[in-house]
């Protein structure tokens, strides 16, 4: 499966076309509404008030609602724009984001409103195709959920990487902190709310998992195993800054001895590891543990404090408050959008869909 | 420049396949054999014992000392095999290591012998390939310096990511142990040692810093932008479990208003950034502050303590003790491997070389 | 340059995301629609008399009339569908079409109605980037003009490929009939109708040239060179059978001595070739002269005779007889279609755009 | 599965990366060495009296005579090398050949000794992952044939597109000159003594079928359709200038009643087609009736007859004279060229191998 995304965050609509739909599958129009709602703004109090329905439009690659296999667009109109909130800080570039890069790149013929192509907007198609994704995975056995795992120094309760509750993590993917432990959860809303009246956001990571992979699928060439797979599709959402794998960045303190996840008879011929260290992965290929891996999202960039900068027209020092709707924690609506690149990823590794 | 990697540890030969190299570019061969001696194996009296020559034969598009432009294939043979250490233990699946997992995705044809093309010994042809886009990227003012950030719980000197020391990157590359701090490197050493003779391994944490990008070049396709390029190279290197730029998973707990690199005059119209949070990078493309990021390597899976483990032929249980010639620290070693990965990763960044 | 092509003929929308567009180009809406009219059915007694306004909506990637350089969407919506004309027939194979392979490849889930995703009206789309790739190409100096080169039995004037006259190509490309004479045009005018009037319909060559293509340009890729660009996209267009390069089949019965484009001198150290017998490329890299190429068109698939068949339900012979709206004769309509597609192709091979 | 070819006429060695080989197939060296014997120069007294052996050595990718699944390299070794022949004509352009274009794009750096990069000798390695390629099909009851169909002239006798005669092409396959009727094939003996003896070169057309293709097997992609991938691997073979399928560029003269192929039942639900004008292929899609394509072969560059050029130094007219060893016809050599592009083609195409 291949994606080619479209769209910015105040032209006509956003979009996507997927590429490799299994033909025949049906088109779960509930399930993959729901996934766009939870990425969807305007969800909670402490999100953007920017008011978007998302509401898809596929207009290829369905008929009579299933999947007919040729590639599926889903287009996504843009309808609460004010992009008067953008013009007057055109050549203002905004700390944190590509505001600078996008107009070094496409030498100030970009479509600035908004953040333009570079909007976490654009991931409202991206989860649209995650859903559809996540719809042929389920057909061959694979779930894909994620939670909140840090919101700036709370943590949610640990899973076992061995074997993972996966009914708590469903449980926490309706939830609109997607965390498991309640308690952190109100925490977190207190952190956000305090951060919000401060005029400042927070970060945090993700944690997701991938149940189901079956033991040998994977990619033989060099730069296509899981985990490039995995990272290519997750460093292309907005915000991240870091991916580790099971015990990630844990290892570089471990003795071999401890990292190591030893085999052990699962019956019938069947081999598993005692611990899940590796994150499910072995040389790029899955192991048929669960694939484990955690996400670094930095705090949102549009802050409401007043903030130095400079006017990309003439070079020189400014000040700049940006106005306009703007979440002062995204970590919710990443968790399905973590899910989504997650699940794009698991469906163009080879031998998983075909 | 796209590359294709070819061999196994007790093939007849490793090698690459390396297209888009620019033609006319000077093959500085010292500088290319310096760099494999970088990762050579038996450098030290720490590493592994095995000893290859790591030579590497042009076998095509080189002519009279210069890249030709068509594609440019290097070969090293294997010439210090010892099979016969791995045909008693052929079908015990080493921990950690992909034995596993290949026998299950290559339905048991896998060469075995020292992990075949899953071993170590694929990253010499690599960082051949890395040392050719280096001299590539050298021409355009672009340089790659990476260095042991911290090896089990001793960490190098930290720097400052706005302005990083080249000269002592330089230096730090040049010695045994690749770190800024003489003392550290002894600590380090012993660490190594310590570990070695407890028939054990220790990992940590490769930092790599790219200088000279220039601003606004990076990819505007939405999953090939400079991280998903680096990500795509850097997993695929062994032992690879995560990856972070600029504060990485440091973001998770910073606020947005400390996480922000704001922008500053840097004089005639161009800017620059007062921290270098986000690792030269925004939105997928440079912003021409340096580039920064960290690697994790996990530790030597290859120990000399007996196992528990699996034999895959009969699924029982077994005890394996792995003989042979292991590194009880690959650290060295990766550093110029990530650094090749890094270098192929700019080469294939549209607008660097062309 | 890259494409993604959606829709099914009778679906909501058929489109194309265009990727790679240099940012900043002037997107001439009034020569891109001109395109689109050039290929546009019911445009002559002729044709079809389906009416397709094919008003294309650019979605993405334009900002204040220029390209950006992010994905360019364009979209098209279907507005005068008469699905019932399929509906009867779904089970009967239509010959000549890809009903019977779209059934197997598709397992029964493909959109049946005219076509769907394989119809002949998805090359709307294709002529709208075509129209992007050559406004791309115009700034660069090269134009790709192309005309009906034969009809049935009746052939146009031939041109000298060393000098074609690019002012008769460009007055034949507002033709109705893109042919050089008028009086051919006549004939061949009268010959569709008398086919028409038979209930058959008549094929022919496209002959195609491509003006400025700078000498060295081309792909040192061994399977992405000139011709092999130009082919894959040209095989995409439905009803080719057949594509030749200067003198293509013609080669067969010729000599070396003959066939060989001896070098001249042509001022200033620039070298010319007194024939071009190779259009314009040699080793996959043009060579200065003119492309030129010949695209062999299928008589149209859909005839109103009666026609024998197999109903795909039963494995039973069936008697079919087309209904609906079908061109006589489709080469006018292929003349902007092989262009756009010769346009797309060239702005895909390196060195051309960038 | 993909190919990197690498090498150049007077390098160290010449030689192929196939990825994506199936794991486990028997390499039959005997086959695979046959098939480069068919290929190879000093075959007859008409063709190049430069005798290379052609050995392949296969130096990764294979364990225990199968292939492991990992990427195959396949090396060989030039060493009957006269680079004299080549260095006093290093600035003149041999006519039909690549000197002037890749001299303009690779800016001088090419390595000009026999074509380099462009030398047909480049064919063997081509020919080697056809073998494998043809290895892999035969398992799945594919089978790929070819033959001369004509040479300047000269005819060989037509085959039935519905049912050709497998056995007859088998047969010629083992021919000297690959043709179904001998007499035919002295003719053509007689034609290319003839040419050589005049200091000329002749071309032809080389014909290919292949067998067993399933029906519904193709790609949905609207530029890798199998037309499309067929044409860009033939493309890439020298001295093509043109393809065909089917009726090819006789459907040009064709009515549609004539050209479509009416589907005839065929028992127990399967269906046929009456004719095969379409060579197997519906939309991109195999139909399940023999793939036929027809490949025009130029005739050779190199001749001996005393040719017009221009020094490209000096940009002034010059005399050539072409010394060395050349084919005065080079179709016998082309036919498990073409047959060999066509076997990658199709192991590339989804759903044939995996």
């Amino acid at each position: 499966m291949r994606y080619s995304l479209f769209g910015e965050s105040h032209g006509p609509a956003i979009g996507i076309v997927l590429q490799g739909v299994p033909s025949g599958l049906i088109l779960d129009m509930d399930f993959i509404q729901n996934e766009l709602t939870r990425r969807s703004p305007g969800r909670t109090l402490m999100s953007t008030s920017r008011k978007e329905k998302d509401e898809v439009e596929i207009v290829s690659g369905a008929f009579e609602g299933r999947a007919t296999g040729t590639p599926l667009c889903g287009l996504i109109r843009n309808t609460d724009q004010r992009s008067r909130d953008y013009a007057a800080t055109r050549w203002l570039a905004r700390p944190g984001h590509a505001d600078f890069t996008s107009n070094l790149h496409y030498k100030g013929f970009e479509d600035y409103r908004g953040g333009g192509h570079f909007s976490g907007r654009l991931t409202a198609p991206l989860v649209f195709a995650g859903a559809v994704a996540k719809l042929a995975l389920r057909e061959r056995g694979i779930e894909v959920l994620a939670r909140i795992r840090t919101l700036e120094h709370l943590e949610d309760t640990p899973l076992d990487p061995v074997a993972p509750d996966i009914e708590a993590l469903r449980a926490a993917g309706r939830k609109l902190l997607p965390v498991l432990d309640d308690e952190k959860a109100e925490a977190m809303r207190d952190a956000i709310i305090k951060a919000r009246s401060e005029g400042d956001s927070v970060g945090g990571i993700v944690e997701c998992f991938i149940f189901g992979m079956p033991a040998g699928v994977g990619s033989p060439d060099f730069d296509e195993n899981i985990e490039s797979h995995i990272a290519r599709h997750i460093f292309a959402v907005p915000a991240v800054k870091g991916l580790e794998f099971g015990m990630g960045f844990g290892f570089a303190s471990m003795r071999g001895s401890a990292a190591n996840d030893v085999f052990v008879p699962a019956g019938q011929g069947v081999l598993r590891t005692r611990t899940n260290h590796n994150g499910g992965i072995n040389g790029g290929i899955a192991n048929g543990m669960p694939v484990v891996f955690r996400v670094v999202i930095k705090p949102t960039s549009s802050i409401a404090q007043e903030q130095d900068t400079v006017d990309m027209r003439t070079g020189e020092a400014a000040k700049l408050v940006i106005t306009g709707r703007h979440d002062p924690c995204i970590l919710s609506r990443a968790v399905p959008v973590v899910e989504a690149a997650a699940a794009l990823a698991m469906c163009s590794v080879p031998g998983v869909l075909a």
